[in-house]
């Protein structure tokens, strides 16, 4: 089962198509420049040694050999348009929104759009038809990128299609991460927002990390 | 250094009051009604065998009390009028806010106020003279009542004075826990909101936890 990647070029995009192709799903990275696409995917398989099942293609290409999951890892700023761009290609298939909407002049705040989350915005500009999953919002690119690191974090996943939340919580299982079912897309609004405390943190002087994560943790457990 | 606890016979109250208290940290219960204040200081002193450093008092009394912080435990239905009643006590004081704006109707899902989060509620209410920090929001009151437990999750405090930040994050510290400057009082939009999810999960037959709390994690830490 393939998925696609939109906005792989990217560092959270590379980092999340070596840790997928390398758990056995073939991933298509998709950008706006299909040649640039191509190239990554190239130096991602070098890295991945055998395991050679990235490739790279324009946008629109990208989303129609999905099979049933695709990835948006855009900057938010490309969010809508990216989305506009690929809409009528969707239906039948899930979309993963993993954008936080950061302040464009400060990543340690969010810009949140009108509808409330970017979430909530894929939801609304893509109707009903297309059930919309926000997922792995907090997972920090270098970790993803840095394959000998296990992901050092648990994943949220909201959005308002149960049966579409569980496909997603079980592709991200294949990464070694615990994902759960964090309820409706109305949620994002916390569950994006949690990004850019960690950035926060991350650039304090007053921690000693630089690449946190959040874990659910239970004395239960 | 003596602190109020408002709401104080809650069990978020009453667990964050046995914590200090066996901490070395005299508490004010505060309550409507004082003489239930009272009773619940007799009887979570009787817990804690010696240290005794539990008392109970009406609202206002309780606010007079304390050296400088109070800690507004109240149901989130009661939020603004208790603030209201003891305003004009809480100059040269700090407020820490730990209220969660649940909806009245569905633990799983926030109400939040006019004004974004509690904490930037209550701020406005107070106006700037007195700080108010956001913090122990996620902290879940059944692990606080069960002295033999540890506290099971880090702490994320908020709030637009850094110097009073820094005061909470210190006396949060003396409960065995990780406390974390987690940015201004717009944050609390997003930390309030984590317990809501917490509580989804802890009610959800998918999990096998019951207590859920979240810890930032690093692999570096």
């Amino acid at each position: 089962m393939s998925i696609a990647i939109l906005g792989g070029t990217g560092p959270q995009g590379r980092g999340l198509a070596l840790r997928f192709a390398r758990a056995g799903t073939p991933v298509v990275l998709g950008s706006r420049d299909g040649g640039r696409a191509q190239g990554i995917a190239d130096e991602l398989n070098a890295q991945l040694e055998g395991a050679a099942t990235i490739s790279g293609e324009p946008l629109r290409e990208a989303v129609a050999a999905a099979d049933e999951m695709v990835i948006l890892a855009v900057p938010y700023s490309a969010h809508d348009a990216t989305l506009e761009a690929i809409r009528d290609l969707l239906p039948g298939k899930i979309l993963i929104d993993i954008v936080v909407p950061l302040d464009d002049g400060d990543p340690k705040r969010v810009d949140m759009p009108a509808a409330g989350s970017a979430t909530e915005a894929a939801q609304a500009l893509l109707g009903e038809e297309v059930p919309v999953v926000g997922a792995l919002h907090n997972v920090s690119a270098a970790i993803l990128n840095q394959l000998d690191h296990s992901i050092n974090c648990d994943v949220l996943v909201c959005g308002n299609d149960l049966a579409a939340k569980e496909k997603v919580i079980e592709l991200i299982r294949q990464l070694g991460v615990e994902a759960y079912n964090a309820g409706p897309a109305v949620n994002a609004r916390c569950i994006e927002a949690i990004t850019p405390i960690l950035i926060r943190l991350n650039i304090s002087k007053k921690v000693p990390f630089t690449h946190a994560g959040i874990r659910i943790w239970a004395p239960d457990a």
